[in-house]
């Protein structure tokens, strides 16, 4: 059978969750069961809660115990996975099949990483891949004569998952290389980043996979024209200027002798692993870029071999679709309890929010239940002294996703153990709350003398019974961010898969586009008071439109 | 009447908002009308209806009408103020009564920002002020002789505000002096930020009330030496480490000498305008600390004068409570255009989260309703190329808060015009939506020529009627600046007084604490191996913590 006919048939005979017998018992078991699970009764009763729910993947430990679940709603989402023929359909991702049926393309992040001679698309791969790391590699030997400053300038995947990866990856990158991310068409952001640069000691990195990406060409035209104010006549723009791109016409036009291209079958939300990686290339270096495609490769091969049972993409994700379709829970919050991951939120928004961000399934009728949820979060322990009361004592559940690093990768250990502890301490005080009673016990130093003691503790309780998931990392290196990241790309896909939508177009993004180039010549009318500038808009946009153009 | 008195009368009798009249009114009108408003349909039946929302405060326009609410809903929703009287709350609160109840103290970040004479603890207000001031004037005049970089040491209210306002003030900073913020007590933090600096031209501001929040005496212990260990024996630290703290006597015994102090009145989230803002009045100078707390005034006099019907920081409040409360939106998306506000989003996650993630009322009773939803956001155009597929085409509807700037710092024109014909058009995008029958008629590039038409329409459709309002500033300024932020601290008060909870405390963040106090010798032991500490935990803390410490 072709890739086509694969997917098709994969997708046209696999039922969508909500018409599975599975589906039927998990609401069952959530009325009966799910929703009065007391997780502290659970594990008092359970001697093997932990270990049952202790799973490992490449690079990492997950700890699902802490959730609102047990061993009869593992087994229900199971029987839902396979009703759903999650197997199937993951080995049609897998093998190029075209799951991004709207657009009638492959989905293959999986390729880019595989090694030589594996999967499909290898030699173009490994082709481009040699090409860019030997690029890389050159600017890293031009570190201080003549590169001080590497800008990168794209949007959405071409920064989101670049910038985390470097920002993630800092002890590992070049000593004589800052790295910088221009994305937005806000003036603000090129000025802000130019104002400290050279021209002559700065390199730009242009992505955008059309060359023509608005926000994209503006920034990349205004850093054109601050390189030739700032050069003598006759500069070598093209020392300065490379391309992440399909269209080599375009990008020789502007000026751009170099370039590195990609595929129709990377999306941009997972493209950080083909040449829109560059950035991480010349920070980390050829070496480190190749171990962090092989650890995403081990995920992949875990994820595509490991039983549903123990494979922890499968697991995340069956636990999110519990979660937002029985518990109602309509967001998650990730906590990465190492400050280098503070970009992971941003980036896993766009991954999970712009791929499962949908209300219509794979033949396009409309879902009767909620798909993706808001993600959403800041490092940790900063989010302690922010809304983690609202975590605790909030009236909504958000399940939280700690990430945990087992060794930092500098010297104050003593930090570093305070750090662990904290990461700890916020499931365990989620889950184990505190009653009124044990809070009119404590003394509490800020307390008002005039309160009432028995107002004050209720004040003072925390419902508890609150669910987070933890994952450990041994360290933050090239090799397990990638496992994490593939860990994350994998998920998504599971539960996408389950609610029966194409997680791999984002045709809700076309809309704001369309009307911007409608609005954008209107507000050169309106500045000169022309009679047609508003007209057919509604009063709202009327208004603003006038009001900002005056 | 003594300020007590007027508080504890003004809280007794005022009912919960649930208690009201007109939350049973406004339950009936959700049901015959809010429920079903198309936002399209109110706008051609009501050529007023922009006019009729568009409110000015301070610095500032907020554009209303683009949200699920008609004149009827905001009659409602003002009966409702006035029945929970939010009048005398907001008097009793500006005035200085004790309305942190369960700590007895006044909440007067108002007084912080009031003008020389004016209001309550006005000399001791503008000594601490002008003091600090004076200082930073002082380092500004030594910059590049001794200072280069400032590191600020805080965490929470220490941290955000500062960060976020220095961020947002860059294009007025001194080009001189560098701002740093460290907060998290994962060394990976401090490490990255000290790494490129030199001792002798730092200048470190450790910002704690207590000089006791472990992760800021971490940090700053972990500064210290790297002092010590860079400097000649002998150096003078005091001319490099200033504290903002209470605590005298601790920052002397860590060798510091210059300290600003502030008052239990000052909660860590509204403490931008006390010394915390001291690296701000570094930043931006003390003419700059002035203008910033002078917008800030500006709009307490708008919050405390204002009738309601056109009090924007009330009206905002009001729709929070409908939202949350009658549609049940879970969360509320920020989106500022402006790359400089890229901070401000986590700043109002502490701000809002922290104040209103609560579940009890004042009387410390269980409350049926829900109160602080989820707050979130990347700056504009960024989220267009990432979650805001979800936003257009998810099943979940998130109101989104749009900022949007007039006038640039910068001379990109053009790209300041195309930020703002962004901003606008996804308002517009979300409000109006696409048929699947407009979307049949249009051309799709990148659509596959094998999928059915009418089924890509309706992959390309949107439901739209999705909520929106518009903030519009005319700069981003100190003075602007000062006056947002205070626009949210009031809306915040507004929503937590119709819901009948205390705002300003915050007793949730204690049991984290107390458990990482617990949990922090165990991991010494569970690495020497010692019997004794796993005992007594639960087995999944247990697991973890022999997994990290082995």
């Amino acid at each position: 059978m072709s890739m086509a006919g694969l997917v098709s048939s994969a997708s046209a005979s696999a039922p969508r969750c909500d018409h599975t017998q599975a589906w039927a018992a998990l609401h069952g078991h959530h009325q009966a069961h799910g929703r009065s699970l007391d997780l502290r009764e659970a594990f008092a009763r359970d001697p093997q809660r932990f270990a049952r729910f202790w799973l490992q993947a490449p690079e990492l430990h997950a700890d699902l115990s802490k959730n609102h679940w047990d061993v009869a709603t593992q087994r229900f989402l199971l029987d839902l996975a396979r009703e759903c023929q999650l197997e199937a359909r993951r080995d049609a991702l897998l093998a190029g099949a075209p799951v991004n049926h709207t657009e009638g393309r492959a989905v293959l992040h999986t390729a880019l990483r595989a090694p030589r001679g594996l999967g499909p698309f290898s030699a173009e791969v490994h082709a481009v891949l040699d090409e860019m790391l030997a690029f890389a590699e050159k600017v890293r030997a031009q570190a201080g004569q003549p590169y001080t400053d590497i800008v990168n300038i794209g949007i959405g995947g071409s920064d989101l998952g670049p910038a985390m990866a470097v920002t993630a990856l800092e002890p590992f990158a070049h000593p004589g290389l800052r790295s910088h991310f221009v994305s937005n068409v806000d003036g603000h952001d090129l000025t802000a980043t130019l104002r400290h640069l050279k021209p002559s000691s700065t390199l730009f990195i242009i992505a955008s996979k059309t060359f023509t990406t608005q926000e994209t060409m503006a920034n990349a035209m205004a850093a054109r024209a601050w390189f030739d104010a700032g050069m003598p006549a006759g500069a070598d723009r093209s020392r300065h200027f490379v391309g992440v791109t399909t269209n080599l016409k375009a990008a020789a036009d502007f000026g751009i002798l170099t370039t590195f291209g990609f595929w129709d079958w990377v999306g941009g939300r997972y493209s950080l692993w083909s040449a829109i990686g560059l950035p991480i290339a010349v920070a980390i270096g050829a070496e480190g870029f190749r171990a962090l495609l092989a650890g995403a490769h081990a995920m992949d091969q875990h994820f595509a071999q490991t039983p549903l049972e123990a494979n922890l993409p499968v697991q995340l994700g069956l636990l999110d679709v519990w979660y937002r379709n029985f518990h109602g829970y309509s967001s998650r919050s990730v906590a990465p309890y190492h400050q280098g991951l503070k970009r992971l939120p941003a980036y896993l928004q766009q991954l999970e929010m712009e791929s499962n961000g949908k209300s219509v399934d794979l033949q396009g009728e409309a879902l009767p239940f909620g798909t993706s949820p808001v993600v959403w979060g800041e490092p940790g322990t900063n989010g302690q002294h922010a809304y983690f009361q609202m975590l605790h004592q909030g009236t909504d559940v958000v399940p939280v996703e700690f990430i945990a690093v087992k060794r930092p990768l500098h010297g104050l250990a003593d930090q570093h153990q305070k750090l662990l502890a904290n990461c700890l301490a916020q499931s365990q005080a989620l889950m184990l709350g505190k009653t009124a009673e044990q809070a009119a016990g404590e003394h509490a130093p800020t307390a008002s003398p005039q309160i009432d003691r028995a107002q004050l503790a209720r004040h003072r309780s925390f419902p508890g019974n609150r669910p987070s998931t933890t994952l450990v990392m041994e360290a933050l290196t090239p090799r397990s961010l990638g496992a994490l990241i593939a860990l994350y790309e994998h998920r998504v896909f599971v539960s996408g898969a389950l609610w029966g939508i194409n997680s791999y177009d984002q045709w809700g993004v076309e809309l704001g586009k369309a009307l911007c180039a409608e609005l954008l010549p209107r507000f050169a009318m309106a500045a000169q008071q022309s009679p047609g500038a508003l007209e057919g808009l509604d009063t709202s946009t009327a208004g603003l439109l006038q009001h900002l153009s005056a």
